[in-house]
């Protein structure tokens, strides 16, 4: 194998044969992937999520994690929000000429760290290698599939009015650490990105009836409330106090002129319960060892309906909005 | 919406709401696409295929398709190459900033008429901008789901000897076309690429003892011939005279230097059957209207065993090695 990678490997021939078996095999084989078909054959239940993610994260490598972190983390994470534990994974990852073999194994171990802690398996995969230029680095798709989870029925339709928001941990932590990353800043701040389907799974051993998980990623807490609550055709009433926000991510967003409620998360979740069941719930994300700072942060209303409304230590309520524009770009 | 791709339609706020609403869905819509979650929940057989391809094609429009009717193709066919009914994909699809939306318009209607055709559908998707000059133009990343056909057990543990190997129609014709276009020379090739996955469903009516079935894609029949020779621990022999290669292939291949069992197909396939079913197989595959020039080409044998031979008009014998090197950069 060179040091670096180049067209050869991604044309179908022996080097593209090589580069599966002596640098992606090592770290995220496993017996499904070896039989290297065109597609892996599995079994299921029949009643299955299915969901894909492309990352394009720059930096490829932060705090708290990397590309190949986000790769297993944001697909796991978007199979655990659709009700499903989450079991294959596919990876197809598009190399530039000349990327450094030793910093694709690094993404490799990281990919293969999640997986294990998520309990999931590379099953089938596809690798490009595109022209110097012609791509930044390097791009990862996982697709992912899961079972969906006997008695889950995730959608905004089962929201009903009076229902409990409850948020898993710290808003923004993802979002603030890629930007003090670009910033060159110097902090503390580390990435959330995480699975978490393992919470989920907890949170479903003590109630069936969560209408609505979402994990805040691009658009943060702010779009994913929004969505939301136009979705399920609700209100939506926040308690700026009550939600969780790490001091440096705020002073941060400050800095940066960002509301950190529109930074993006990558091991959080927002959950939609009934107020009966919330507390059992909000125990069962505490209990896991990503959801130790987890609170109830709100409830549907009848006013309103469509928007979110945050009240602010001083009583008022201040709209939050849809984010619009920008925001940041290659944030996962 | 406006006439370029903007970093603000990635960035999971209202402008990527709108490109997925105003411009995906008029092509690629349907009701569990529309339910937008994060990921889609389906019905299916519980023994089922899963696979992943990222395109990466250059140019991204080709006579007889574009990177669109390749990303449901490529997909559809390694579902149906490993015995599967192909029923689900995934779209994802990473832009590069200022990329004209009229372009990714033509893009998805060849995705939809590809789906169309095969009888897929799009179930969940994710969309990515990258900034100016960190992508070329649009990757795409299709992810498939089918279910396993009744029977079918492709595996090239199941190749014996005497097995014939059979190939769908002309070979080389996407790769041929490919370099013509890159090359600016005038032909009248176009591009095999389509999802073969009907061809597939009337092989299996006529027989289940399909051990083997592979597109041939990157590093073309070569490539596949010669992975299956190893991974069946058997050995080849096919019939130079009995491969259909288009007259115009084989001058661009020699004109240009190429090999043309190395040019990559995205809409052939080749099966290994039991002597006493090929005729079969062969009509069967014959009755597709992608299937007409079918052919026996070749069969297994216990000579030379892990390699792949090609007897020449001459009678002699010659080597078909497995594809070396760089051979058609971003082909498919």
């Amino acid at each position: 194998m060179n040091e670096r990678i180049t067209l050869a490997e991604g044309a179908g021939g022996s080097a593209g044969e090589a580069l599966m078996k002596d640098v992606i095999f090592p770290y995220i084989g496993n017996d499904i992937l070896a039989e290297m078909h065109d597609g892996a054959r599995l079994k299921v239940s029949g009643d299955i999520a299915f969901t894909t993610d492309s990352y394009v994260v720059s930096p490829r490598f932060f705090p708290g994690g990397s590309i190949g972190t986000l790769a297993v983390s944001g697909t796991v994470n978007d199979l655990a929000m659709t009700g499903a534990k989450a079991r294959f994974l596919s990876a197809a990852v598009i190399l530039e000429e000349g990327f450094p073999v030793e910093e694709l194994k690094n993404i490799l171990a990281d990919m293969q760290k999640a997986a294990k802690y998520a309990g999931v398996l590379f099953v089938t995969g596809d690798t490009k290698v595109a022209p110097k230029g012609k791509v930044d680095g390097v791009f990862i798709n996982t697709a992912g599939i899961g079972d969906i989870i006997e008695g889950a029925d995730i959608s905004p339709k089962n929201v009903k009015l009076g229902m409990k928001i409850i948020v898993s941990g710290s808003m923004g932590d993802h979002g603030a650490t890629i930007l003090a990353a670009r910033h060159n800043m110097k902090s503390n701040l580390k990435s959330d990105a995480a699975p978490l389907n393992k919470m989920v799974e907890k949170m479903f051993a003590v109630t069936k009836n969560i209408a609505v998980l979402r994990d805040p990623t691009r658009g943060g807490l702010a779009a994913t409330l929004n969505e939301i609550a136009k979705a399920a055709n609700v209100g939506i009433i926040i308690d700026e106090e009550k939600i969780p926000i790490k001091e440096e991510v705020k002073g941060l967003s400050d800095m940066l002129g960002f509301d950190p409620l529109t930074l993006a998360n990558e091991g959080k979740l927002v959950a939609f319960v009934p107020q009966e069941e919330a507390d059992a719930a909000l125990a069962a994300i505490k209990a896991d060892e990503r959801g130790r700072d987890a609170a109830v942060i709100g409830e549907t209303t009848d006013k309103a309906v469509g928007k979110v409304g945050m009240r602010t230590p001083l009583g008022s309520i201040r709209v939050v909005e849809m984010p619009r524009g920008i925001i940041v770009p290659r944030i996962c």
